[in-house]
């Protein structure tokens, strides 16, 4: 297998954006290419991550339309679904063709038009994300679901209310400079547990938004990237699980076995150590979704996450930066487009280019977590 | 790259199903992995195509839901989507992933489920295949293109209602002697030319049914295919390749380009002549759509379709067999399925096992064509 790096990268500003889907993902797309400076008529094959464009705005094909949208060749588009984490998975087909020697240059992309559609919707297309036989039924959505699992991670360890709300605090303090962000505002914890009731204990600043938006990132031979940059970013390793597709399989609700095997699968592969890796991107879909995540990625010992977000531990300058960009609960969450937006703020890390920069850093990650952690996607990026 | 080979295929019956679509993809998944004789866990990828499970059934995250239901283990488990070549696009895929040698056993399935939605809903979801900013809005549907299609091909070349017909009666007629198949009567000519009228001047006996239904494949490196079968299908060449969004984008639409071009590049890597094709599974969502693709495919010029067709050159024992399985016709067309099911038949035809033998067949072709020819799938099988 070759070794894969991004030589460019662009994401849209995410939120309530004037354009549709087409708009967005060519928005990105284009930025990507002129980022590496490459011309469409290059890339040799292109992978979009879209959740529901079909529920969301009536449009399906996605792939090839966006494909000539912004002028590529009558190459392969092809759309790939894995709920939350399609943006992932997206990314680790564009590495499998160019790793494989298959492909030279490889645009992926993810995208997201959420508002289109009225809130009610939006959460209709959400909750299809979950097994609809099985739990969907009952109603559970996924605010639901991470209820049920703050419930639980609380009454087994101990934890606060005003504990867990510190995520919100620390990743919309991160957020106010992040300038593609949703959400730029400030919060307390008195502000998180005070907020809206969604599904008890959720609260409205426990949770992610309803968002627009697209990243993209062109792929190509580490042995060919400095050609078109000097700060080319290696994928060194990337790994798609699959796991449970509903809250009543799992023994325990206080952690995911999807994201432990991944973590250890993309690990292994890049050779990096937890030591090493110095800036992380989490899928904080909801609050409880990082302190869990933190755990199962192998950061600290089960119940110890949330110890360690109060003392700081999880903050720039401490053992384990997360989300320096905000986060999902910051930046919002366009579904498909989430999991490049990730690897785009990882890329700036690397580059000394984020907003709020971890100093020197090196290594970074990305966790990309799909539905009850029914897919996940971790990728290990280094400079 | 490795040669790859399918060691085992099943493909469940079409038409209106008591099962819902996770019970319809395991049949044909659990019935492929038997036919291979191989475990679920030892199957490392699974790709699964399916077009528009959000909006006909309220379901996403389909792929890694039926690899749970059939017992794979904590695999990626992707959805690809591209309109009605979804399933070819998954076959790709998988045969990527095996040539590439980055997997040794790959899964690949396509299941659509039809006809829990409404016919209106299923009709708009098909709708949404189409550039809907663009043609879309005004209230194009898909019988509405091909009739635009037919309207032309006719015109140019003097082509008589009664001669495109003779595709629907060849059709149906292979079709009454296929077990899977949804509809099995034969039709004559006048019974198609005054049916029921769709958009003019198709009818209803030109169109494809709305079905639901799976097939699926195991593939592996052809040098382990032996150990598995004695009657290991070659994958010798696919190709995928994009199109046009919308009709108005084509000068002329008694052709489409990305047909032609798909049927180039697998003929050139499977290293085949026209000649040597000796059965050929084509996307004949709509009567006019089969004469106009063997013309794209290169079995005969621009315009001469209709008359080979006349003269029995497209069935059985004539220049190059159309569609003996009964094709979408007879077969009725589960969008997502589709693709699949082609390699289904001609898997069949190459053991000497299909319904319609076409006799000592050693080379056959699948085509699947999605949207306004905006994705097209082309397949080079040999035994």
């Amino acid at each position: 297998m070759r070794s894969v790096s991004i030589i460019g990268t662009h994401l849209t500003n995410f939120g309530k954006l004037d354009k549709n889907l087409k708009q967005i993902a060519a928005e990105a797309c284009v930025g990507a290419m002129d980022d590496a400076g490459i011309s469409p008529r290059q890339i040799e094959e292109f992978v979009l991550g879209n959740f529901a464009s079909g529920t969301l705005t009536k449009q399906e094909t996605v792939a090839p339309i966006v494909a000539n949208a912004v002028g590529l060749a009558s190459i392969p588009a092809t759309k790939v679904e894995g709920a939350c984490a399609s943006g992932g998975i997206a990314l680790r087909y564009g590495y499998q063709m160019v790793a494989s020697g298959l492909r030279d240059f490889v645009l992926v992309a993810g995208v997201e038009k959420m508002t289109a559609a009225p809130t009610t919707k939006a959460i209709e297309s959400l909750a299809a994300a979950e097994d609809m036989e099985i739990e969907g039924r009952t109603g559970l959505t996924f605010p639901g679901f991470f209820a049920l699992v703050m419930n639980r991670y609380s009454q087994k360890f101990g934890t606060t209310r005003e504990q867990i709300a510190q995520v919100s605090v620390k990743n919309r303090k991160y957020g106010t400079r992040n300038p593609k962000a949703q959400f730029r505002k400030e919060v307390t914890v008195e502000e998180v547990i005070n907020s809206r009731l969604i599904a008890d204990p959720i609260r409205l600043l426990d949770c992610c938004g309803i968002s627009d938006g697209a990243g993209a990132a062109v792929l190509c031979p580490t042995e060919t990237a400095r050609k078109f940059t000097d700060t080319p970013i290696q994928i060194a390793g990337i790994a798609q699980v699959s796991g449970k597709g509903a809250a009543f399989e799992y023994e325990d609700l206080t952690g995911f076995e999807s994201t432990k095997v991944a973590a250890e699968q993309a690990m292994r592969m890049a050779r990096v150590s937890h030591r090493e890796v110095d800036v992380l991107e989490l899928h904080d879909c909801f609050t409880i979704a990082e302190i869990v995540a933190s755990e199962d990625l192998g950061f600290f010992t089960k119940g110890a996450g949330s110890g360690a977000l109060e003392e700081g531990e999880t903050q720039i300058g401490g053992k384990i930066p997360i989300n320096p960009s905000g986060g999902l609960l910051s930046k919002g969450h366009p579904i498909g487009a989430t999991g490049i937006g990730q690897v785009y703020e990882i890329v700036e890390q690397l580059r000394g280019e984020a907003p709020n920069q971890v100093s020197d850093a090196k290594v970074g990650m990305t966790h990309n977590f799909g539905a009850t952690g029914t897919v996940c996607v971790v990728s290990i990026l280094k400079r």
